[in-house]
């Protein structure tokens, strides 16, 4: 849904496929979708739920032969499983790539979980069937002050600017005492590409892209 | 075609466009095609032909709904004109944006065209439409010695090795009086990215993004 987000997504995917020729690589089908409506002003309760078009486009990807389903964007993941529903195809769940890769992290502390505040809200990161993680998130001010305008600006492709504001979210978990950082919204990765945050950190984006070519091995 | 390509595409086509949230961006059908049979090798008159495979993919995204279609593959447009014939939407044409902004540059001397045999053999440079250009184009040995080795070694994510091959091909385009140098392969200017070449130089990818960008506006 985010463009940049997507494209880092699918950078990702190439890079994460063992290939030595154009011939090696998994065959894509891949549809952004910048019309859908906001999903955190929908979790919010103001603005139009995503889910139409959100349904739309899985169908209309599930129709043109894709076998597995993706969705670069955590906080869009509150409607995974209407969406799952609704499909005969799998359709991979962020999180469940990105606890995967968390799991073996416990042992240094609590995870600090970098997310969007409708990310938070929607527990999209606690999964059913997965051990609960005893999680460290932003408070309201550091979500308000920092991770979302700075996922607004990637947005805007102000990259600067938004890696400033997560340096900050970053540290403020880590003086709380995280042990690991999850960056657990698509915009966080290209925001703080090549960033030392001084502590171990999964990515998402990342992890969704290495469970996508494990799918098509 | 190349999927490392079509990333790179993609991103240009994000970056080129003005918005500052998700919804003014454009939308995009995107199909990565690693199974279309090797370009280059049917341009040499062995290996199957791609046009069926090419066919298909371009039906498809105009039966998805495509109002616009274009390939980030300079060689692939060998076939460009058999696929626009069996489309009802317009097909823009990669060397067609390059062009464009290459005409400024003649008053520097000829241009040197940075491309495989295959695109160099099918004269995709030489459009009927546009009046013809003194391309300065690699010899026979600088391809096989630089050009095709650097250009599987991107697909085979060698991006080190590609730059320092397609350098020594820049240098001797240069050496000939290259005023300007085109990059017309999309493989090219992901090895070359933040190279400064020594001339004015021309992204046939970055122009097909910014074209698309104008199309849609």
């Amino acid at each position: 849904m985010g463009p940049l987000a997507t494209v880092d997504f699918l950078h990702k995917l190439v890079r994460a496929t063992p290939a030595q020729s154009d011939q090696d690589h998994v065959p894509l089908l891949v549809r952004f979708c910048p019309e859908v409506p906001d999903r955190i002003a929908a979790l919010q309760g103001h603005g139009t739920s995503p889910l139409p078009a959100l349904l739309q486009a899985a169908r209309a990807l599930q129709d043109a032969g894709a076998q597995c389903l993706v969705m670069p964007c955590n906080t869009a993941h509150a409607w995974h499983e209407a969406i799952a529903r609704e499909l005969t195809i799998p359709f991979l769940h962020i999180a469940d790539s990105a606890l995967a890769a968390t799991a073996h992290l416990q042992a240094r502390g609590r995870p600090g979980l970098l997310a969007t505040d409708g990310t938070l809200a929607a527990r999209i990161y606690h999964r059913p069937a997965t051990q609960p993680l005893s999680w460290l998130e932003p408070n309201n001010d550091e979500l308000q002050q920092w991770v979302m305008p700075a996922v607004r600006a990637v947005k805007a492709h102000d990259i600067d600017h938004a890696r400033a504001l997560l340096l900050r979210a970053v540290q403020a978990l880590r003086k709380r005492g995280a042990g690991a950082i999850v960056m657990a919204c698509t915009e966080i990765p290209i925001a703080l590409q090549g960033c030392d945050l001084l502590l171990p950190t999964i990515d998402a984006t990342e992890e969704l892209a290495r469970a996508c070519v494990a799918w098509a091995a």
